[in-house]
């Protein structure tokens, strides 16, 4: 069971040309999945690499009205603040609705973790 | 004191158009800098924001001699196999030898606290 007001979330990750820079992503949504299995959860690329966010709503169920789309991405820029809520309002129906939600990096735990990556480097005071 | 073999660590993040784009990267730096002072830890950025990672080596003290780059990036792509590479190979000299480091999204701790953000959207199993 989803928390809060959606029926799915799509995990949204930047694309890239090297195919090999999708393993962390792929790692990440293999990781997510073993627990809460394939039916709540996605992964799409915003451009150069499939799925798509289109490929990806596409494949929703019937029964899916409302999707967070959740970015896989540090600091909302450009993309964030203009490609893809351009891609979101293309893809809006009437029976489907499509929120998107702050950046992973935007997470409290996600913050205090580089925090801590960058102090490991840094040492003890 | 800096742990391992580096005089000091450059934290790179990628860089984009929208200036509002760079403040968690600011303000993950702050945070750290608030712990560790600014003596051993800056921040730069790869493209279209500045300063460039040219410029914080270009502000190091002459008693710095082995720098780490950290990559404030998720994953790595062109970016960091390509362009970042060909930047350190510019910037190395007899007296001063530059790393690149894994980016900071490889560290478990990040790792894990992206799944858990996750998993904090997808709620109880």
């Amino acid at each position: 069971m989803l928390r809060k007001e959606y029926d799915h979330i799509i995990l949204l990750a930047h694309g890239s040309p090297d195919p090999l820079w999708k393993q962390p992503f792929e790692a990440l949504y293999a990781q997510v999945t073993q627990t809460y299995g394939e039916n709540n959860v996605s992964l799409a690329y915003m451009e150069m690499t499939t799925p798509s966010l289109e490929d990806a709503v596409a494949m929703l169920g019937s029964t899916v009205k409302s999707v967070a789309v959740l970015p896989l991405f540090l600091a909302v820029g450009r993309h964030l603040r203009h490609d893809v809520p351009t891609q979101i309002t293309a893809l809006q129906r009437e029976d489907l609705h499509l929120t998107l939600l702050p950046p992973i990096g935007d997470d409290e735990l996600v913050k205090k973790a580089m925090e801590t990556a960058v102090a490991n480097h840094l040492g003890k005071v």
